[in-house]
């Protein structure tokens, strides 16, 4: 049994926006049992994190931590047509990735007690970020 | 045919812990001869990496270059409850993730002949990890 | 429905090699219509990863970045069997992951607009990459 669903994401800019309640809902209305949830963003400057869901200082501290990493406007960056956020966006993508799979069991996500679901926005600003999800099980 | 487990790992704190044989042997039994085998790991604080199998330096030089790379108690970090080790364990297991997916032929892992599954444990005490693997083929 | 290949990428050394249109293809003369596809560097220094494909500077501002972070000849390496760029080359791979999972529907790899595979050899020095592809759906 395979599913197949595209959903999108409204960000408001940087930063990091939990799609957890959406795949959940997903995944349980789709009557998948036990398998695979595979999400994919279909952007070069956006990604996908499992990130601790509790407090909301670690998010931040994500960002910052990403900030001093790959710091806009880097003069190393040669590629810089959109802006000073521009290379770095695709940076931080490669760095945190856009494909993530969680197993699903029960017809659940066998996510763990801290872990949430981002959508980890690169760019400075809103964009409409589309992710595919692709179930596969029994 | 799907079939899926969760074990369990005990670190002894911040250190890979080589979990290939264990995984090699989960898929021999199971009887899967073609497909994907999917591990990942339920927490936001250890993580899961393939890395040179041969030579122990290698490990040791990753966790020297992890811990220049996102240092202990750095003032950035807001996020301190648990101690120095907290924030950069959460950033550490998002820079090394928590999934990973290995393919699986002839009812064996696909392994590179330098590659070796290691469970990463980022906080400095020691941790029981859970680690649910799921197999997709036939 | 699985479906599982091996080929082979000749390197000339470190560098980003574009295998979009080689995945692609493989996944058209499939059949598969709808699931994933399961991309695998056999290698612990040599990776694959999804970006930007339109500017090459996008991918020689990578490069410049990734050599940043990750400097040949650090002395924090103590593994330096084959040269200043071995442990470097283990570190780029686990930083930017050996695993790809990429939607398939309609026979056909569902990337964004923008998006390019690529596998980016890590070593100086020409390489001969294998690459397991497996397709898993209906």
């Amino acid at each position: 049994m395979v599913l197949q669903q595209t959903f999108s994401i409204r960000t408001e800019g940087r930063g990091t926006y939990e799609i957890t309640r959406e795949v959940r809902r997903r995944v349980r209305e789709s009557g998948l049992e036990l398998g695979t949830c595979h999400l994919f963003v279909h952007h070069t400057s956006a990604s996908l994190v499992l990130c601790e869901n509790a407090d909301p200082s670690v998010r931040r501290d994500l960002e910052a931590f990403m900030a001093r990493l790959v710091p806009d406007g880097d003069p190393l960056f040669a590629h810089t047509d959109e802006g000073p956020d521009d290379m770095p966006a695709h940076l931080r993508a490669i760095l945190t990735k856009v494909d993530l799979t969680i197993p699903i069991s029960r017809g659940e996500c066998r996510l763990g007690t801290w872990q949430g679901i981002y959508l980890y926005e690169h760019r400075t600003q809103a964009h409409q970020r589309q992710i595919t999800l692709t179930l596969n099980g029994e």
